[in-house]
């Protein structure tokens, strides 16, 4: 497996957005021990030729078929003040899991989309290890001030939560506490690696390739 | 063309992202008289069979052959404090246009998609009224107390900007003054109109169709 710049996960949780192609989501997937999907998330997953070792949801989305079939390994959570991705986290916390991985959180509506990611942030409150993984990069929440692996040309953006004193080392733009979502977009690491010096939190993300203007 | 919810637009931006697929945007694009594709845009909007009429941005992302296919529609700006949707978006402004649709403008980075979602606030700013249609549905940032069209089961989502005393009638769950994106999402109309109180900004988006839990 490539260099992921982050440690693998100790579970996978598939979420209901579109099921990834890119080989490294794929490969964070595969080669996790333990992997939960949302209902939503668990028919594509089975159709990949996958077996899901638990479904979490409250069922609604998941196919009569898969329905019948995972019945022993379905675990019903009709909790409306959450979605599925956050009742799959919270499964795994309370097994005290920390470090996980979340695939399929993007890709078609969305306002899930936002949501998704925006509950990094939550999960970074629960004391969780979480990196968001889709076709193009991959999010992870943090606070304080970190330094984070990169490669030379490797896009990088920032987005800014209630942060103060923003600022960085080793990005092509220098970072500053944001007041829009756009603001943190567009960067580009220098090199091996680039610090972010700030007492607040914020969620980054950083491209698996360079800047490829013809492809992204 | 079905009921779009939304006055059509007196132009269209094709932005950097997914080519759409869905009838709605394409429609609202093969509508309209005036369409501008952004650079990297361009080559799928000219691949789907269209011809652009204006091309804007450093030019970078556009191919050689439609480079010099175009030359004669194409405004070259090499700023790189904005986005070539921001890019778009100014020169309709200075054309006197305040109408507008952006299509295109989500699907592959999400870094992107998140960007673009967020300068919607920045056109509002500006005073322009813009709609931004994806493959599921359609986002507008408004400010203050607004009343929007709406039917029963369509999927609502409010993403606050800063609001004081959000409130609102006619949607499922009641709004409040937000502090994380997420907390706005899964909301849902229970109506042919549903109204939005508050002093502040803030993003609506609409889903083309009411839930499908197998499709969404």
């Amino acid at each position: 497996m490539k260099d992921l710049f982050f440690s693998l996960p100790e579970a996978v949780v598939v979420g209901n957005g579109e099921f990834p192609s890119h080989e490294i989501p794929l490969q964070v997937l595969d080669s996790s021990s333990l992997v939960i999907c949302c209902d939503g998330g668990a028919n594509s997953y089975i159709e990949s030729g996958r077996t899901p070792q638990f479904i979490i949801g409250d069922g609604d989305s998941l196919s009569t078929d898969n329905r019948t079939r995972f019945a022993d390994r379905f675990l019903h959570s009709s909790d409306q003040e959450t979605n599925d991705q956050t009742k799959a986290v919270r499964y795994l916390h309370s097994k005290g899991i920390r470090r996980i991985a979340i695939v399929a959180a993007t890709g078609k509506r969305e306002d899930h989309t936002l949501g998704n990611i925006s509950l990094l942030q939550e999960y970074l409150h629960m004391g969780m290890e979480v990196t968001m993984l889709t076709d193009y990069g991959f999010f992870v929440a943090v606070r304080g001030t970190q330094t984070f692996k990169s490669f030379a040309g490797q896009q990088v953006s920032v987005f800014g939560l209630q942060t103060q004193g923003m600022r960085s080392q080793g990005l092509k733009y220098s970072l500053y506490d944001f007041t829009a979502w756009w603001q943190g977009t567009l960067n580009e690491a220098e090199g091996k690696e680039f610090t972010i010096f700030t007492e607040g939190e914020y969620l980054v993300y950083r491209t698996y390739q360079k800047k490829d203007s013809n492809l992204l």
